[in-house]
């Protein structure tokens, strides 16, 4: 009987594909840019790592995963040769710094959560976190290229994070199981990340502005 | 007899001030920029919070206080929401980002100092540590909205938190009590900042330029 | 017989060279932005010590040295200073920002690489750790005045320190002695980073951009 992988396996690969993904949103943004190759190397693994390491800054998980496990380096690494070499083929899909952005928030607002509460954090906290992971690198990645920053921009993005980081919460004071939870997490933020901005959902503007 | 409230307590409650009217600035500079709710909120708790979490990250105090005691985080949140929907009112006052601006460098300065001795740091390094709080958060908040920070424009700005931390560890070495010295010390900052910016003082400039 | 200076006093003295020519860099550029005197001590500061900090606070070595050791917080003052009353001769010597920054660079990438190395880490993120050592520095620089960082505009920055790291664990692999392996290592980086500039090589651009 094949053995059920375990929920760190899923989290593990859920901070992977976010590094990934988020390294790629960081590389094609460079390429537009017209950054050369280790520009756009060093903007993916901005982009790709700068969540993970300042959350694992600030619960104390020094070294960073991102420096102690090698597949975070690789999967940043390959994001941004991946971003150099088959940009025109990334940018032939609709909006894919948009769709790989919000993915990754997803895919990082869960395993942020979910590493916070591990470590011992209380529920709100660990909210908190999970936002600045979800949204950490896209800050860096956007400000490295002088924009302000998506989270800042754009309609609904800490909060499709803070929506995931509810879930998983409200997953484990439930006693929900971990694993069908984080799915279901991550991909309620990325869809209502992408349904947002497809649909152009507006969150409200200050009264008299 | 009704019992003193400690130093710890004073202590607390100039960070969270600090925290409030830092996060005040923030929110409504958001406002200004025409950012949505979330955008307002999240540049409120960027700037309430971005100091505090510098300087614990610095001495090793991880988690951070806002990640730890609930309080930090509602009163960034707190004034993200009033912010939003009380601008006009804020806005009423005279230059309101400048006088919460210096009212939070005034109370982070000392608040940070005075952690940075009590964590066992010599006078110097809590010195530089307590500038490095009291201007984290506006240096956060202006470069999220993509503008030269405040410490870097403005004449007098990191020497109005010099003069907080000096005061401090004057007060410190000379044996003084702790309470009155920490309360002088934030209302010298926030008193020589607001006068530098009304009465125009100037800082020197580089000779020949 | 005098004592050999150990590797220790190497690298110590190599950092803090580090912090004078970052700190000179950043000191020169806040002179240009027409900065005043405070503003260029900030600027000099966080350009001389934000590298070293953002390593020591990766590799949870806290307080990170420059709050612990005063020489570190000393020779970024002096460089502050020393930006701001002779600038004018700084300037007279070819590209200084350039110069200083390659001198800072190749120097920073060597201890960090070496630092990273004591505190166990491994050569793949010790290597990392080195090129964000050395690059970090001036991306907080850059940022501050609101300029896309050097690391991401120039052709060959990045590689330079990486360059240097590579030599650094090279050496240690090979069991080489490390006093001679750190000055080649700092050497070459600071001589391909200025010949990179002098010669305008450049390093390919996305296929199809």
């Amino acid at each position: 009987m094949p053995a059920m992988p375990d929920v760190g396996s899923l989290l593990l690969a859920m901070d992977l594909i976010g590094v990934f993904v988020f390294g790629l949103s960081g590389g094609t943004l460079a390429v537009r840019r017209r950054l050369d190759l280790f520009g756009v190397v060093v903007l993916s693994m901005a982009a790709a790592l700068a969540g993970g390491v300042a959350r694992d800054l600030l619960i104390g998980a020094t070294p960073p995963s991102s420096f102690r496990d090698d597949r975070y380096l690789i999967a940043a690494l390959v994001s941004g040769f991946a971003a150099f070499f088959f940009h025109g083929t990334i940018n032939r899909l609709v909006k894919p710094v948009l769709v790989l952005d919000a993915v990754g928030l997803g895919l990082f607002a869960v395993a942020g959560c979910n590493k916070a509460l591990t470590y011992g954090m209380a529920p709100v906290p660990a909210i908190l976190l999970a936002v600045l992971t979800a949204c950490g690198g896209g800050v860096v990645r956007d400000l490295l290229v002088i924009e302000v920053p998506r989270v800042l921009r754009e309609e609904i993005y800490a909060s499709a994070a803070l929506l995931a980081a509810l879930i998983v919460v409200a997953g484990q004071q439930l006693g929900l199981p971990e694993q069908p939870v984080a799915i279901a997490a991550a991909l309620a933020a990325c869809l209502l990340r992408i349904l947002s901005v497809l649909r152009g959902w507006n969150a409200p503007r200050a009264p008299g502005t």
